[in-house]
């Protein structure tokens, strides 16, 4: 069996069931299929079905389920099992089911129901719909028109595919996309997702020549690892994935439990885990917004140099700010030979400046934009933000046509204001092809959202898993230097004291500790004695242990003290993605922080050394103050083999805590590993 | 002389130099007095001047210049001069001088003729101009329409005064909130403020009783405590201030800098300054569009616990976690009697949630919100974020008004979405008195800006001077111990050392420390030697310090080991408004994070606890992992002493590195200071 989506979006026949002349959710969705008819832009067959009635907006109601490829039913709960049951007979291939009501409060079991439906595929319960502009299939439940107005756009052939776990927010992305932004490839709202999931969604449009972005509303991802297959899939294949996460707090958690009956795991491991697969993780809704429009409009990399073009000084500042915060450079251009002759030549004003911004003034006109413009094209920056305001006199409307033919480097356009011109103007730059904003900042951002896709394509491998295999006899640190040496850690000498003149003289100073399984927070219990210079005062700590160890039935144990930066590196189960490791920087402060790094497990070489370079910290592995460089090629590598290993059947958590490095050495100076049951 | 805003924004004459029949932009701002003044809107008398012209735009042009209150000149910087010279001399008040091209950039010398102008009040160069609602001036010099389509809007009364630094932001924020914002109370750009600056504006708006909210753009606050003064009269006197600011990264500098020739002394300090003044810092301008226009509609303190009530759940989660984000609790309101009845009566429906957020569901209508919001007025929440998706059949145009009329508590609206029906709605809600935003996320943080003003007074007082009065000798810390006791820090036993039996036992562990001008870096001379325990230590210590000692001429001593948390506390001279203190987390992490609040000094008390609880490590003096907690009262008490007797006029610079707290004693361990020349 394919991918299901295709019997969704191109069905050559649909069914509503439930309308009625009196208006419903049913009829709405009738009304939007067959007013798509009626203009030629729906190629498939609509049937209308409710035994109640003789017709509805001036088509038969048919009073059996005739046959069809696609269902569509907007009626409640039992009776739309009684429909499922119905058509899967008949030979349907998929049903979209809008209503919610069923074992999520309660009700009929729509997962029961599923083995009984012969293959049938089915959208929903709780969903918007589907929505496809190229075939017509404009299958949602909300009013084109109320009021005289319009209510929400008709869609707009785009290659935006927008895939949402929320009905009413696939609404609202949906207006914007269709309304002011770059159309749309299809919408698909899995709702409650009983069987059609947002993974599947995700390989349909992954393998889809009309796609370039899919725009993705996430709140849970169950299968995470399928579905970060599939996010890579469709990076491979040159599409581009920005990610709206739903539930990143705990209260937003909370909230979608209430409304889908399902949680995040953990939003911190779902962001990582996407940015592994490639996807772009948006802040918020806006950004996800401006982030697929700039995904859809612009391919190549800005790189790190880039200019601003203005002439409202002030946005011009704001740009450059926002432009440096994501670092980004705007190199001086004042001895650029281009834009230096067009200000000697008197094309700029002497009021202009071309130092980058490239300010042409508010008195400027459309020349002076379009002189400035294609010197730009020669300049030493990648990319262009440019402000074209356009309230002067001398700004005219044949400006954005122009500089559009004049571009050959990633530009996005900022056009400020709410008045009538403002967002004509802001439409015209985006039929262009040069995607417009309505300030500096997001399209400062929509830059460096550009670059992002250019240079991160993901690091994800399909199907990826780990050789796991090792061997942990306990759960504490003597159990685990054998398994955590072929983790690639350092151990440092250690071993059982029964009397001080054990302790070989040159693996001073050391470190007095109680091993017992009652102890698992050893510090915490007095069992932790540091700083041990010589043999007398290793005397004088097992003299104070001693007593502790007896009381906890336990052993003790010397270790050679080391010095370095402390870390820590942590090995979890997830929820949703399984294996997953955190590295961080160990010590006070940073537990005050929480400056770690998250990558689901096993990770890669390259991963790892990108874990690293994310900790703010990271000045402190680079030789801060004189202190030895940390070899960090050898750490990522023990981070990445760790990864793989101890991603073992039998391993709950384990955590190398601290991991003190110095220079080239990585030792595991303490750990816990809590094992599967 | 009163304040001379008066003459521009309200004089009962005008006369503008420049217009031509030909059109330029003199011809542009006369038509849009014209406009004003044919539909009764504007009462000032206008007149044209150009000798070159008989009449422009059907009014005749005068050859010599009018008497007459507030002129504007719209012609090149020489020729203007010679009109600021004439207007001067024959009882002008105030003038406006649109060009660009004075001094900045060599041109005639503004700043030089005002002593000539005997007390008119001159606004620019380099201004986009002023606008008054109220009396109908409409004086700036961007076309009405073009090609038909609007242009820029006309003025809308509002509440809301629009003082900008740039000409073409002034333009964009005015095409804001005019086309879908709160109207303005006035726009004043200050242009190159040569005269009229944004202080003088500020003074203005904070005594005009039509003006809520001050919204200013900055990028230089060249008078910085004048300004400061102005914003918390404002504040005082019930205003709310909003601060975007320009040029806050290295490269934004340098753009002000080619824009108005003026740069931002410190952008941290600025924004730190504008707070202390109760002013609330935008993050960008949405932002602070945005802020201002929750300023302008909502005076109450929404608390910290709010509801969310929407019928689209994936708005109402991202609303959740932006709400989460800043600070906010959404209290479980299940058991809340009316909600739960509204649910028990079926008038909410078994879909709906009523645990916060309340989510009617995408099924529901009017009645459903107008129940539910009607039973938040009831209910253990402060503010509420309301998310009534317009797109279901049910939502009518009638609900905003019905909830208004509801309305007892602080709410905002959230609308999302770009169709004609989605701007009709957030329009529609917003002249209700509810503000509403195109996102969650932006809805949330207005709220957090509502309860942000509500507690925000500004703790500046006008007029703010330090006492001074610290005497200090010299650079290093010998030098400093007797003014930093004065300033009310502890200084750790300490002496100079000719001998190692000279250092009373009692006062092991010890540093020793070499004094000598030459080495200000002590510790990386290797003329610091820590931990010393004992005489032998002593003795041996000195000898390896004693020859560094004598090749720079310097001395040696000895101070008692201290321990505790590492801080650091400094005061520097800003360019704008002088002397500022700085209070970090010292040691090398700090470093790394670059973890420190900065107030103008003198700092109060207050200001001083509100810096130390700004300090992303403020854990660690709270006592973390049983440390002594440190008295931040005694502390907060220093820092503000220390920031008043140490702004003296000899101290350029002066800071206390470390400063070990450990709990009630503040060690003044190190110190440096540079004296003014």
């Amino acid at each position: 069996m394919g991918n299901p989506l295709g019997s969704f979006l191109d069905p050559a026949s649909i069914s509503v069931v439930g309308p009625s002349p009196k208006g419903n959710i049913g009829t709405a969705i009738l009304e939007n299929l067959l007013d798509m008819k009626s203009r030629g832009r729906l190629r498939s067959e609509v049937h209308a079905v409710n035994p109640m009635y003789e017709s509805c907006l001036g088509i038969p109601c048919e009073a059996d389920l005739p046959v069809s490829e696609l269902l569509i039913v907007a009626v409640p709960p039992s009776l739309s099992v009684d429909y499922l049951r119905k058509a899967a007979s008949i030979g349907y291939a998929a049903a979209i089911v809008v209503s919610g009501g069923f074992e999520e409060i309660g009700g009929p079991s729509l997962k029961g129901l599923l083995p009984e439906l012969g293959g049938m595929r089915v959208l929903g319960p709780n969903t918007l719909g589907v929505v496809d502009p190229y075939t017509g299939v404009f299958a949602i439940f909300l009013p084109r028109r109320k009021n005289g107005a319009e209510n929400i756009p008709e869609p707009r052939a785009g290659n935006v595919a927008l895939v949402a776990q929320s009905g009413g927010l696939s609404a609202s992305l949906y207006d914007y996309l269709n309304s002011s932004g770059p159309g749309i490839r299809a919408l698909v709202s899995v709702g409650n997702a009983v069987d059609v999931d947002i993974t599947e969604s995700v390989e349909y449009f992954a393998d889809d020549p009309r796609t370039a972005v899919i725009l993705l509303y996430v709140e849970r991802a169950s299968e995470g690892r399928a579905l970060l297959n599939a996010m890579k899939r469709a990076r491979d294949n040159g599409k581009r994935v920005v990610v709206l996460m739903g539930g990143t707090t705990s209260s937003g958690r909370r909230a979608t439990s209430s409304h889908t009956a399902s949680i995040l795991s953990s939003a911190r491991v779902s962001g990582e885990a996407f940015r592994q697969a490639g996807a772009y993780v948006a802040n918020d809704l806006e950004d996800a917004l401006d982030a697929a429009k700039v995904a859809s409009m612009i391919q190549g990399d800005p790189g790190d140099s880039v200019a601003v073009l203005t002439n409202s000084g002030g946005a011009g500042v704001l740009a450059t700010d926002a432009l440096s915060s994501l670092g980004f450079n705007l190199p001086d251009l004042s001895s650029d030979p281009r834009l230096s002759s067009l200000r000697a030549s008197g094309i700029l004003s002497q009021l202009s400046s071309v130092a980058n911004p490239v300010d042409v003034t508010g008195s400027a006109s459309d020349r002076e934009f379009i002189a400035a413009y294609g010197a730009l094209m020669d300049a030493p920056v990648g990319g262009i933000v440019l402000i074209p305001t356009h309230y002067p006199p001398g700004m005219t409307e044949n400006l954005p046509r122009t500089l559009a033919s004049l571009s050959k480097k990633p530009t996005v356009v900022v056009e400020v204001g709410d008045s009538e011109l403002s967002r004509r103007t802001r439409s015209l730059y985006d039929s262009l092809g040069l995607p417009s904003y309505p300030s500096p900042e997001r399209a400062s951002r929509a830059l460096h959202v550009a670059r992002w896709f250019a240079r991160n394509l993901g690091t994800w491998t399909a199907n990826r898993s780990a050789h796991g295999g090792l061997h942990i006899r306990g759960g504490l640190w003597p159990d685990l230097v054998d398994a955590l040496s072929i983790a690639g850690f350092d151990i440092p000498e250690w071993s059982w004291l029964e009397s001080p003149d054990d302790w070989p003289p040159s693996n001073y100073p050391a470190v007095l500790k109680v091993y017992a399984q009652s102890l698992s927070h050893k510090t915490e219990a007095g069992a932790v004695i540091v700083g041990i210079r010589d043999v007398h005062e290793m005397d004088e700590a097992m003299r104070r242990l001693a007593p502790i160890a007896k009381a906890a039935s336990g052993r003790i144990y010397a270790q050679r003290m080391v010095h370095g930066v402390e870390m820590r590196v942590g090995l979890v189960r997830d929820h949703d993605f399984g294996c997953v490791v955190d590295v961080g920087l160990g010590g006070v402060l940073t537990e005050i922080l929480g400056d770690h790094s998250t990558r689901v497990a096993p990770v890669t070489h390259e991963e790892a050394l990108s874990m690293i370079s994310e900790l703010r910290l990271k000045p402190l592995l680079e030789g801060y103050r004189g202190a030895p460089r940390a070899d960090t090629g050898r750490l990522s590598s023990a981070i990445s083999r760790f990864s793989d290993v101890a991603c073992s059947e039998g391993v709950a958590e384990l955590e190398v805590n601290p991991l003190i490095v110095d220079g080239p050495k990585l030792y595991a100076v303490d750990a816990r590993a809590v094992l599967s049951t």
